[in-house]
């Protein structure tokens, strides 16, 4: 394993497709994969929260990780989603990258209790490091309080940056409030800060951002590429905000997925996985009728 | 396995104790059960959230069960906690419950995503007692929003036991609104409604609640005990505000856990796993002596 280059540019979020059981279908995975890398994505990030890697098990995320591998994806365009509401299933995951050659990891603070404090989060990262001890591994902390609930503030993020500094690489920042990512910029500046809200690249990338890694990739990288580019248009920027505009009025998840069956005509990419549902008939009709009219190459008379 | 009865009168969420790697302590584990139920608790129910249960691996938390039978407890003592963020964890984890002979389950909404619909929520518990298929379960759902972030409205409640009549046997309330609790009594009679916030119990017991499930019964048995009976006296109601008074300025696990480590002279007792943290010296001192002062039988002196 060489050291691994800093996450720079766009990565997806990778969603999740299911077989029919309900399991995780490694052949359609891996072909997204694939599709999304030969696209121009710079790298795949399978399990995160567009990935619903909360709602899968240990046993089926390693897998799933081992099933990209196998398909012939470099673990250079790989960042593996490694955190739990356990700590020992956040080791085990994270130890199943490294030894898959995968020494990026993602990781969610614990998301069960709630109000923990500044001192407990940068703890329990810490004994996630020291845990698994091993100087190859890059962390890449995962900041979403909407729906982990659990912040990963700036003074914690600079704490740990201080206390492993070879370790900890970057922080995705899906908190959607453009000052807490500013804020990131100021403090770490020697971390790879990447923004989930794909609104704010624009204006990410001009403070010295490094990238994104985001969700919208999955059905429109090329919408999303532009945002990081230096020339990137008003047009650019409105036409992201058009397409989160219609998305948004529906639970992300189950949209995202919708779109993708009918962007491949393979309805088998609708389902979630419990507790997320497909969404309803008259939902996701109304959902390809508005993207159709925004003008986002969706048909409905072509989905399946 | 006979027909288990419904879960009634009072049962302790208990503590988990760990070993000097971090790991489950066995040994102490069943002693502590063992103690809680030679003093006249009903039953033990491991891994819920005071003891950490989202904290622990699948693995943990089935050895703990395990560990408990071994010790000879026998599984009508038992209510197997067994939710998780991911449905594969909570199958398992209830189907490891049936096969050990505890069909009696306390099951957690999945924690991870917020703003689940109430129709998300009743399929979700579908899913899994559709997928553990198994007609000996009892289904205990768990109602504590202030913690996982989900709640469970007594419409699906009482939809669930209309759907699953034989399997939903009961809700363990936990979100401390006596008009939820109220509405549930009304709902869904046929049910056991247990109550995890002690004060509550007095008014639970009058309209016909089932008892309760909590977290002081690992330090004070008697004084909840006291709040079940019919005769329970304003001194009772008033012992119980006055304690929780005192430990609810603290976060209530590592509170509970320095609490028992104080009544057994065993500082082992006061760790929690990560990311929980003892409490800090100061506070520790702060909290036993407020104790010891309000006459709660803890002396610092004799503190380990």
């Amino acid at each position: 394993m060489t050291e691994p280059a800093p996450i720079r540019g766009l990565w997806c979020a990778t969603l999740t497709p299911l077989d029919q059981d309900g399991g995780v279908d490694h052949a359609r995975l891996a072909a997204h994969a694939r599709v999304l890398l030969a696209t121009g994505v710079d790298g795949v990030v399978p399990f995160g929260t567009t990935g619903e890697g909360p709602s899968f098990s240990v046993a089926e995320r390693s897998e799933g990780l081992n099933a990209l591998l196998a398909s012939g994806i470099a673990p250079e365009r790989l960042l593996a989603a490694s955190g739990a509401a356990a700590l020992p299933d956040a080791v085990a995951l994270t130890r199943h990258a490294l030894q898959s050659g995968c020494p990026r990891c993602l990781v969610l603070p614990p998301f069960f209790w709630k109000g923990l404090t500044d001192e407990a989060v940068f703890r329990y990262y810490a004994s996630l490091i020291d845990t698994v001890d091993d100087a190859r591994l890059r962390v890449y902390l995962y900041h979403i309080p909407q729906i982990s609930a659990v912040p990963i503030r700036p003074e914690v993020v600079a704490r740990l940056s201080a206390a492993y500094p070879d370790i900890i690489a970057g922080v995705k920042d899906s908190g959607g409030d453009f000052e807490h990512t500013a804020e990131l910029l100021k403090r770490v500046p020697q971390l790879s800060i990447l923004a989930g809200h794909e609104p704010h690249l624009p204006r990410l990338m001009r403070a010295g951002g490094a990238g994104t890694i985001c969700g919208v990739a999955n059905l429109f990288p090329d919408l999303v590429a532009a945002l990081l580019k230096p020339d990137v248009s008003p047009d650019d920027e409105a036409r992201i905000r058009s397409f989160l505009d219609i998305v948004l009025r529906y639970p992300f998840v189950p949209a995202f997925k919708a779109i993708r069956a009918a962007q491949t005509g393979d309805p088998a990419w609708r389902a979630p996985r419990p507790p997320l549902w497909p969404l309803p008939e008259a939902e996701r009709a109304t959902l390809l009728a508005a993207l159709h009219r925004a003008g986002f190459g969706i048909s409905s008379e072509t989905d399946p």
